[in-house]
């Protein structure tokens, strides 16, 4: 009932007395007891006699409820707004607590002491305090689920190449727990969490599986499959006659008549099944790697994805594969299909949500929307995220979403919707809030600026206020990074509609993007020197740790302070937004603030990262009222004042180049 | 006794008729009679009837001798005098013979058809026609014994952390070879080669080992040993009363009297064995890594290697732990010593050349010394390179090379010896050759010229004419690289002395270097294009494949046209040796000249990357006495023709930026 309690007896068990696993000073807790020796800021601790304590101490929260249930359920929440008030940590954990715990030497996945270095939910659970510290109340992670490792874009599987959606990855394991299983060390991850108010928000991908899943075992009619001669040619056809789009279903004649999509579609065959039911029977049982197996009994595999939209450029997405969704063909396409042709991917298929058949695939879709139940009933999670959810038919989408809310009426949906002006749809849909793209308005002033002033306002749901995510490039190394790193969390942060967001590394002024799917080019890799363990590497790809100790506390402690300040003032929310008047106004002076009675919050961001600025605000225009203006404090990138108070209802600030300022009117912290 | 034909027998076996194994044109031979299908310039065979056909072609030239044996031995050769007229190619097998046999995706070290895509023997002999084809006599090999896979500098373990110096490195296994033995492979690629008229000389590292060498488990005392607790903090004492040089015994007051040094031999205690016999008994019958139990049990480690040089900046070599060479310390040190201090490393105990014990640990230098005779008797290689030769005691050194030439005299040794300076002192210590350090005057003009003419004619004995080598960045991308990649081979592969070298992918204009360790920095691991998915990576710690597919065969076509001119004209060899008289000589037009009765080589280099130049050869003045021109061949770049000849004897030549001309007077090809 209670893991965390049984980790940490475990733990005792086995203190040995010797201080030989590293700890980076971010994650060590002040007030630790045990035994410790500090060399070159690292922590060297016994592992179980710190895992053990740092347990207990998280212990110190447990009320005696049943933490394996999410929080809304605990608390009796019934709607998931609480999103709403989410300050959420976004973690990979394979690389988010991946650390050198020799002490020595280069890092390595698992050392000759045996512990493991990279990132373990154990490690997860001592990483809790520092964000619990910080402000977080929300722990979002990326695919935990079983990584397949065969056509790897690096050293190591990625978490969005997922062999099994209901299997935890056995790499999360942590050697100093031998004995207890992978799902019991995650939920003591979710119990520990949930005993200090994170609430703990996954991501699933229903649309793809791994090349070599371990659905096709038992459903090799859920794959579509082609002759292995065919895997070395096989890419999206061309279509000359067509731009880049996604295709409407106009285009389907033009695309069907493409002599390139004949031969494709030649490519594909039936599963491994119905090609010869007797072999597979045989085949089925043998050992070793299933997809292995297949490919030399039946000389057909499953092919890698693609892209859903016609003439994109990118390669072929090598270690992923399309789910069969449907029993039959596209209903629009059918007519310009060959009689007998065997399942087959195109951009058509690709898209169900925009051409599906006449006949889902039941069997497939019940199994689909049984995974983030599978989880909720095992761990308790609050929330999740759907990925590529928009290419789903809208009744699986639904499936999925309300077999999830049956469970928990409050649990959180997060679309990967990077359209702003999408949420009214993502409502519509069921989602709670949306990606949103603040990471890229963060980067470019202009942007920036009327992302701020004209778009987050008017938002149906709220929006991930992000600086930086797993996809982008890190808001240090954007230009003008170093004053972006202070001045976008500022604005992001306390803006309309915002949960505010860390992607994990922010925090320490992480350089390396974790992968380069958004807003980024290949170069982007190539951020770190090149005597750097992990140049080159990309999280998602490579076993990479951050580079804590390299890092000062600056940021994280902005950050908290940040955070901190956001929740302290979280009445101003329910008050009335308003624009802020002042004495002129070019663009690049984002403004926002929240009235509630005499009181006001007042946010202001010079997005002229050249020049400086000498602002006036006009407090009655503003709030569209006379306030009588008794005390004025301000919070900057260096702490907070008080302003001296003049008669008139007019605040006179300098705003450096890139700067901010906070304006609590009538209020104190 | 034919392990060859075993191995053709074997795969006639399994023949699948399937086509499924890429080849790259480069490796594919000519005149295959099996299936096979191109794809996107990728050869598909049969990878059994291929291998089975391409041994078949080897096997015609089985003249039924016993291929097991060194080719000096079956050829009755009784000095090592062959290695003058050798042709080397260098390979690293793992990176060497690495392709993507898929044929699709990206290159995986084994993948999911059961295709090991790293290197293996089995694809070495297929490598081997490709070889002959070019000219090679002698395959060099890097370390190919067991390797170490902890600490570790790359995804994969260096060839120089040596696990066990007497067996061979698991990974060169071919999968399509199953249940043959490792040691079965090697000596089928050795007969192959033998077959060939090939040798096989193989690199060797008597002075380090793995950290988790396995010799630790029966010779705990042949190693060094600290406290786990010092690891951390383990690094070669910075000396400030002395400059960065090699200690001489005068500087070992100072070295001893300094504080870090202290500390640092306080780290050091006995080995295991000593610590506690009994203890000792009990872990070394434990199952699981030697190294790993010891630091459990014992809380002791091997510690890392480093430079024999004071105040060297270059951090500690992680992977390598030294050999304990002498079973007291250093004569000329002990004095200096704390008593009771345990075994301990510094730059005299490592540079034992210099800083000789009284007591030579002589059951491990027999250890040692056998090592290349258990290579001789197993497999028959023909000659040897020895690793930091220069640190061992002349005995010991004296010991390894006379055990192997008791064996087989014509046995070769080449000495890791950089200075072409010391061609004597490697002669006198029976070394066959010199390494040299050709690569890096050929990469800077003037120094070029020099090397040529002022230091190769001179040598004591021959030099290894490399361009590039492991160590080195290549010479595709030195400044001026599309000129030297011409220049560079054919000044050196003719010099006086010279014994021409290719560096693996050198052939193939390859960019990325194998290793940084000479005239190289950090950056030189940037030079591919960051999407290349061996961007970053170094042969010799990550898995990396030559770039086959993107490579034409420009540079393999010159080359082998090079060193068959070179064999053509091995008579001159025998001749006199000449500078060449030219009309004027500005120190940037290299020259020599050989002369046999009235026949003459000339070979000239305009080393001017920028000018050309109009030069007349004075052919009697350079040959030193009348000779009657009757044909002049000249041999460039592009081809050859004969020149027009005029009465006088003055041969006129017009070289281009960076060209070179080989001449032959009255000597037809």
């Amino acid at each position: 009932m209670n893991e965390l309690r049984d980790l940490r007896d475990y733990l005792k068990t086995k203190i040995t007395g010797k201080t030989l696993y590293a700890l980076p000073k971010q994650w060590f807790i002040s007030h630790y007891a045990g035994k410790v020796s500090i060399k070159d800021g690292r922590y060297f601790v016994d592992p179980y006699e710190y895992f053990a304590f740092l347990i207990d101490y998280i212990l110190e929260n447990d009320k005696g409820f049943d933490y394996s249930k999410s929080l809304a359920m605990l608390n009796g929440e019934v709607k998931p707004i609480w999103i709403g008030k989410g300050k959420i940590y976004g973690a990979l954990p394979r690389a988010t607590v991946a650390y050198n715990h020799k002490g020595f030497g280069a890092f390595e996945p698992e050392d000759i002491f045996g512990y493991k270095e990279s990132g373990t939910f154990l490690k997860m659970i001592a990483l809790l305090p520092y964000l619990k510290t910080m402000g977080i109340n929300i722990l979002y992670m990326l695919p935990i689920s079983k990584m397949s490792s065969i056509f790897k874009k690096g050293e190591v599987g990625s978490p969005y190449a997922v062999k099994n959606p209901v299997e935890l990855d056995e790499s999360y394991h942590d050697p100093l727990l031998e004995g207890i299983s992978i799902d019991e060390q995650f939920k003591a991850l979710v119990q520990a969490a949930h005993m200090l108010g994170i609430r703990v928000v996954l991501d699933f991908i229903p649309r793809t599986a791994a090349r070599d899943s371990d659905l096709i075992k038992e459903h090799p009619d859920w794959f579509y499959w082609i002759r292995i001669e065919e895997v070395a040619s096989y890419k999206p056809p061309h279509i000359p006659e067509l731009p880049f789009k996604i295709p409407d279903p106009a285009d389907l004649s033009v695309i069907y008549s493409n002599e390139e999509v004949k031969q494709h579609l030649a490519k594909f065959t039936l599963p491994p099944n119905k090609l010869d039911p007797k072999k597979w029977q045989r085949v089925k049982k043998m050992e070793g790697d299933i997809l292995s197996n297949i490919a030399r009994e039946f000389g057909i595999i499953t092919p890698p994805g693609f892209s859903d939209w016609v003439n994109d450029p990118q390669p072929t997405w090598d270690d992923v594969t399309f789910l069969r969704l449907y029993l039959d063909h596209p209903t629009e396409s059918q007519k310009y299909l060959p009689e007998n042709q065997p399942p087959y991917v195109l951009f058509d298929v690709v898209k169900s949500s925009k051409f599906p058949g006449n006949e889902p695939n039941m069997e497939l879709w019940e199994y689909l929307s049984d995974i983030i139940p599978s989880y909720q009933k095992r761990f308790g999670i609050d929330g999740a995220r759907i990925d590529m959810g928009h290419a789903l038919p809208a009744s699986l989408q639904d499936m999925i979403i309300s077999k999830a809310r049956e469970i928990d009426p409050a649990f959180v949906f997060i679309a990967e919707e990077l359209e702003m002006k999408n949420d009214e749809k993502a409502k519509r849909e069921g989602y709670d809030c949306i990606l949103g793209n603040s990471w890229y308005a963060a980067a470019r002033p202009r942007e920036f600026y009327k992302f701020i002033e004209e778009t987050v306002p008017y938002l149906k749901v709220p929006f991930i206020a992000s600086c930086e995510t797993p996809d982008t490039p890190r808001i240090v190394v954007r230009e003008n990074g170093d004053k972006l790193k202070y001045l976008a969390p500022a604005l992001l942060y306390f803006a309309p509609n915002a949960i505010p967001y860390i992607n994990s590394g922010q925090e320490i002024e992480e350089v390396q993007p974790m992968n380069l799917g958004l807003d980024n080019n290949i170069f982007g890799k190539t951020v770190l020197p090149p005597n750097d363990q992990f140049y080159g590497k990309l999280a998602f790809f490579d076993y990479y740790a951050l580079h804590w100790d390299k890092a000062n506390d600056e940021i994280y402690n902005y950050l908290r302070r940040l955070l901190s300040i956001r929740e302290k003032v979280s009445e101003f929310y329910d008050g009335e937004f308003q624009y802020v008047y002042l004495n002129y106004q070019d663009g690049l002076t984002a403004n926002y603030s929240f009235w509630k009675d005499n009181q006001g919050l007042i946010v202001l961001g010079n997005l002229n990262l050249a020049q400086g600025r000498y602002i006036e605000v006009f407090v009655n225009e503003t709030a569209g009222r006379e306030i009588e203006v008794k005390s004025v404090k301000v919070i900057t990138k260096f702490g907070a004042k008080n302003l001296p108070i003049s008669n008139s209802n007019v605040v006179p600030y300098e705003l450096q180049p890139g700067d901010f300022v906070i304006m609590l009117i009538n209020r104190e912290l």
